[in-house]
């Protein structure tokens, strides 16, 4: 498969819909196949929260592959020898696009808590131009979970001519209060965090301390990321060892996975971009400038399949069904699946054999 | 309706299921309403995690009555006209029993991280061993929801021969990881708090911080105590004021109500006993010492009244569920009900009205 990696950088001020802009700003993108020469073959792909350009395929030096490698590449879900993908990092992330911790024009100081609020419809906006200026003006679909079914779906409301398909999965089309609750305390944990600082002005003091307000306020993220049900199956109530069960700090192994994935988040994401695209989530309502959901979802003139997960604690099958609901209301025509799965919100990234003959159908027009 | 608080000292050790030994000790507890003289009216109360003996009624200087009001008093569900009800701080709490703030013998020094764990089974012995002292050896009925449901239930299986009536409530019968994840995050939270210094050892400078990992830690419990159908009825993504939409941390009013009840909360209770009491429900397992849960079950001789609630996020109705189907399968009686009530776990404190009835017909022997 041929993994292309590139960097465009933009001189004209992106508007943002906070009034706001960024200027100049930088988008990194990779891409997987071949475009043809009809450009009839593109897939765009919409990262989650802690994602990145880099969905599939791995680099020589690298131990894991993309995040959503299952589903895409040569003869999979997303044939690579058929479909030409491409995945760009999201404005406000820390992973190759311009975000909080890039450098402010003219001063070449990290922007830090100086980045503007950007919005999931932000977020679309510079994708959008960055196709553009590849010369994209139309795609075959776009599929994203998560924070990436917000830019999807977002992007069938904003730009009603760009995608023929657009799969948003295991998302909202608002963000509801139990979501904004559980941002609100890693929000809360990351900034109160003595080694934090108000905004880290050494980085590198920053990375060596152990991070721990950011560590648990992760935790409280992957709370929302599982389910009781996957929880269930995978711990057990297991202890790591037997010693624990009349120790105040007994490690149960549902503690000791909370600890390692916490602590070793701080080595690889950035707080800053953390706290704005919780923020960016947070604010996700794609009826927002429109009178009514059914109002904003008119504008949308892809074909539309909405994809669910059963024990999704996160974002609810419910909200899904809402949503769906709201397409049949106005006689809009809309597929909608909700996966049986236990493992909750993460089922996106992890279960993808749950889905992937679901998206091939989707692709080839027999759904 | 009379009101007496008490508090006994026990100068035997109290023996607990880890080995050690708490001596002395002291429990506080309150009661309400008059003993009759066959000693046939007696209810005990179990409280939950951030509960205490005061359930009912309301002291003269007092601008909140007691956490069970609602339940318990003149001609009330649990009325205190006719029944003699009795409600003690447990084992490890700060509110009037012994906990790991209270002075060690003989060098009077908190205990703090020298308390020994103690577990759900060590309260109720603790407070058999007090019912024992009041000359009080058969109860007509105990009842509990959350960590008190988990009495209840502990009660009748290690007192077989004590209650005629265990009612637990919104609780389960062993802790799930889901539970301990919660967990896991408020006692991280607390324990890297600068401010903790590793146990506080200075007490009254810990209370003028602003405590915020343990702040935070109660947010993410609180996350658990409501439910997204509550949330939504209750904040429906509503903002405090209109300019919180671009600023970075806008005051969703969710947001404002983690930020009001986490930082009020480290003001009246101590964070030494949260983290013991979070221990103790981790720990949790009513099983424990059994081949099983059916084993455990048939100790019991009380008839047992399991109460639900379908939208409790913390101790799910399954998992209830399981319990009841547990008796069935050893053809026990057993009375299972689930309550509707959007509100979530803490329905069984906030949403009385729901299930008040239900209380008066079983106490009636009608059900």
């Amino acid at each position: 498969m041929k993994i292309t990696t590139k960097k465009e950088r933009f001189l004209n001020p992106l508007y943002l819909e906070s009034g706001r802009i960024i200027e100049p700003y930088e988008i990194t993108y990779e891409t997987y196949g071949e475009m043809n020469e009809e450009k009839s073959n593109i897939i765009v792909v919409t990262h989650a929260l802690t994602g990145s350009f880099h969905v599939a395929g791995r680099y020589a030096d690298e131990p894991k592959a993309g995040w959503w490698d299952k589903l895409i590449g040569p003869n999979k879900a997303i044939d690579t020898n058929k479909y030409f993908v491409i995945c760009s990092s999201v404005i406000g992330s820390c992973t190759g696009s311009t975000g909080p911790i890039s450098p402010m024009y003219p001063s070449h100081e990290p922007y830090r808590f100086k980045f503007p609020v950007v919005t999931i419809k932000d977020m679309v906006k510079a994708q959008r131009i960055l196709f553009d200026k590849l010369g994209i003006n139309k795609v075959k679909a776009i599929i994203g979970g998560s924070m990436g079914g917000m830019q999807a779906l977002q992007f069938a409301v904003s730009f009603p001519n760009f995608a023929q398909i657009v799969i948003p999965m295991a998302c909202t089309w608002a963000t509801k209060d139990w979501a904004i609750a559980f941002n609100k305390v890693a929000m809360e944990s990351i900034i109160r965090d003595s080694n934090f600082k108000g905004g880290y002005y050494d980085i590198e003091e920053y990375k060596k301390s152990d991070a721990h307000g950011f560590a648990v306020g992760r935790m409280a993220g992957f709370i929302s990321y599982l389910s009781p049900y996957s929880m269930d199956k995978k711990f057990s109530r297991g202890y790591v060892n037997n010693d624990g069960l009349y120790e105040l700090f007994g490690k149960y192994q549902i503690e000791r996975y909370l600890d390692y994935n916490g602590y070793n988040f701080p080595k690889w994401f950035d707080p800053l971009s953390y706290l704005y695209l919780m923020k960016a989530i947070n604010i996700f309502d794609v009826s927002r400038g429109y009178d009514s959901l059914s109002e904003a979802i008119k504008e949308i003139k892809a074909k539309v399949y909405l994809i669910s997960f059963d024990k999704d604690f996160l974002f609810f099958a419910d909200e899904m069904r809402e949503l769906h609901e709201c397409f049949k209301s106005i006689n809009k025509e809309c597929f909608y699946e909700n996966i049986k799965s236990d493992y909750g919100h993460d089922a996106f990234l992890v279960e993808v054999e749950k889905f992937d003959n679901l998206i091939v159908d989707i692709l080839e027009g027999k759904v």
